[in-house]
């Protein structure tokens, strides 16, 4: 197999686990395959180079934060290398730019352009394992550039991309994508496979396993990415390694686990706006939502309810940091403007969803969820739905009661084959 | 005036001392000088990067040390460069590579083959300072190398040149060239100016404050370099600062001081072995030189005297921690070959010399010295001379008592206008 190995900071955080790393890796290597490193600074030292940086100044250029920034990954890219050579096998690093990656110029958040994957495809038919650091590249101006928080993910599912890995497998500190946070709902369930569009969807809602950007890749890409624990003994049989934790399929095939719903996610950024007695007027939506954009302030979700009268309410949420100058925008903007009777806020509510692929084919599964938070007396604020994903927004006080209850009415906690449904 | 700074890593140690160098550095902008940066790692960083390796390996592969060590500079040139925009000054740093520093492969101890330093005088040209990675640059094959311990002196001198800067300001812990250590002879003077021939020689016997190669490259590239003290107030006058420390010079002209001895270098690390009873016939050298050469022990100082009755004696010195290894290869190898009489040997001298170029010009030099060293009752045992340095080897119990006794015979004391010769 030709393979992507990604390990994050806590697996690289001392050289003992750097040593383990290079144990898992050499025994990869030897078994025959091909594999190429994708490894994050050590950590803790990315924080301790951009703090070194907000001492001296709180606004510091991003073309510089990103030259200091990404030498974390450059020293690990070296020590990697040191300890793979130690085992007796052949390994070289390569910086971002010595490897060929191209992104923009958009400093500290860069989007990867191109990667050239010949020289490390042509190390890897010299017997030499590439070690190439994440999270970086350099733009068409020679400029170093990173691609900000969680690049690392991004990057190893892009090299495996460009050199068409058979499998981009993500060594993590947690052994699998669980059908909801295992804190929460003691009965989750590892998933053995999940589509690509469900992580989609679990890795946007807040799960913090991957970063957003490296599934969109692995997406666009095709690129079967595997997340799996680099805390186990990295001497552990590959045959029981390769089929651990959890794999992003693109296949619907007999494989996937014929579950309708796959896991439940959960967001506490969540503020809720609603802005009542608005004049029911075609451009309303738009008049409320320009001046918000024009502020900088993303929004979620966005009901509008039919109205009485000629009036109507108009509710949206926004991450709970930009509440209060949400608030301020639509009490000075937006509200004179249009003579709405009142602006009202709520930064105590929370986004709960159920997401499966199987939803697109079974209906009834809405009405199964709000019957299972009915039951429990949760009273559903607002609703937002897609294909494969069923949103609700609840007081956050019944986050936990409320997931508890969704992962026990979708039977979760059982084997898809088991279920009821 | 068109200059480098070089600042070392004492003096970029800190946050706060990093911000003191951008205020000095800002001064020098602001006053209309164009003046490009050369800083090293902050002080200890090098040394924890490289024990992270050797954690890892004792024999790490030379070209991942370096991908390791560059990065201590990477980040210095990103802080300073936050540092002078925090106080409104235009800066951008670069990497070696960036700046297009230009090296062979051996890494660990990279010789620079060419700097390109056009886009630096762009930068300055559009009112931006640039500040450049020391100790390091890319070979051919675009790995990263670095130039071995004190190499951003070498690189802040190169820079110099390439750009071709008025003068390389190299900012340290000590504020000039001493006539001698100031730790051995209390009235040692500080030097204004001293010729790169007598720096060079300085340097070679032990002076740590520059870097032998950087004061070669200067002396190749006629960069006249400057050594100051970097823990002056950052905002002292610069028609001041300008003229303090010491200035290492190519021209003999009415700035130079008239000293006929400029100072008095010292070295303990040497060890003496003589081979008595050698037959005395041509050729005799090259066998006993030849099996330490080849055994990699270099040799210093080196005396034949004339020999009595078809047989001499042999003298050379080495570095006091090859002395064993020497004395073994004589013992073994030269001696029976020869037939010489026996092998004796000394590790407790020390070397004194005097510099300077007005030894050119003027005789009786070295009779003073002789003569000073004879009222003290220091036994000379061997002695070499060049064209502007005579050394003498002594007990090295006699070293302090040698370069005192020396310091004063030459009023190295006093300005060189008040001196009696």
């Amino acid at each position: 197999m030709l393979v992507v190995h990604k390990y994050g900071g806590t697996s690289m955080g001392s050289v003992e686990r750097i040593k383990s790393v290079a144990q898992r890796v050499a025994k990869w290597h030897r078994a025959g395959h091909r594999v190429v490193v994708v490894p994050s600074a050590m950590a803790g030292e990315t924080n301790r180079l951009l703090g070194l940086a907000k001492e001296i100044s709180a606004e510091a250029d991003p073309r510089e934060l990103d030259q200091i920034a990404s030498t974390g990954e450059q020293v690990s890219v070296g020590l990697l290398a040191i300890a793979l050579q130690a085992l007796g096998v052949k390994a070289k690093s390569y910086t971002g730019w010595q490897a060929g990656i191209k992104t923009d110029s958009a400093f500290t958040k860069a989007r990867i352009t191109e990667i050239d994957g010949a020289k490390l495809l042509s190390d890897l038919d010299a017997g030499v394992i590439p070690i190439v650091t994440g999270f970086q590249g350099i733009d068409g101006a020679g400029n170093i550039t990173t691609l900000g928080r969680g690049g690392s993910d991004t990057q190893a599912v892009a090299v495996a991309a460009a050199i068409k890995a058979d499998e981009c497998l993500i060594y993590t500190d947690v052994d699998a994508i669980y059908t909801t946070d295992p804190r929460v709902v003691e009965d989750a369930r590892p998933l053995k496979v999940i589509a690509f569009e469900e992580m989609f969807e679990l890795a946007s809602l807040g799960s913090k396993v991957l970063q957003i950007r490296s599934v969109e890749f692995a997406g666009k890409y095709r690129v079967p990415t595997r997340v799996l624990s680099s805390f186990t003994d990295p001497l552990i049989p590959i045959e029981i390694e390769a089929k651990s934790g959890t794999l992003i399929t693109f296949e619907e095939d007999e494989k996937m686990e014929q579950a309708v719903v796959s896991g439940i996610a959960f967001n506490r950024d969540e503020a809720k706006i609603t802005l009542r007695g608005v004049p029911d007027m075609p451009g309303i939506a738009y008049k409320i939502v320009g001046p918000i954009g024009e502020a900088n302030i993303d929004i979620d979700m966005i009901v509008q309810n039919i109205g009485e009268s000629g009036h109507t309410d108009f509710s949206f949420t926004v991450h709970r940091n930009e509440f209060d100058r949400a608030m301020r925008v639509l009490n000075e903007q937006v509200k004179p403007a249009l003579g709405a009777k009142e602006v009202v806020g709520d930064n105590r509510v929370c986004k709960v969803s159920i997401v499966g692929i199987g939803m697109r084919s079974h209906v009834g599964i809405a009405a199964t969820m709000f019957k299972a938070l009915a039951d429990e007396n949760i009273n559903i604020q607002m609703i937002t739905t897609s294909e494969i994903k069923t949103s609700v927004l609840v007081d956050d006080k019944y986050m936990e009661l409320a997931v508890r209850a969704l992962h026990r009415a979708f039977e979760l906690d059982k084997e898809p084959a088991a279920r009821a449904a």
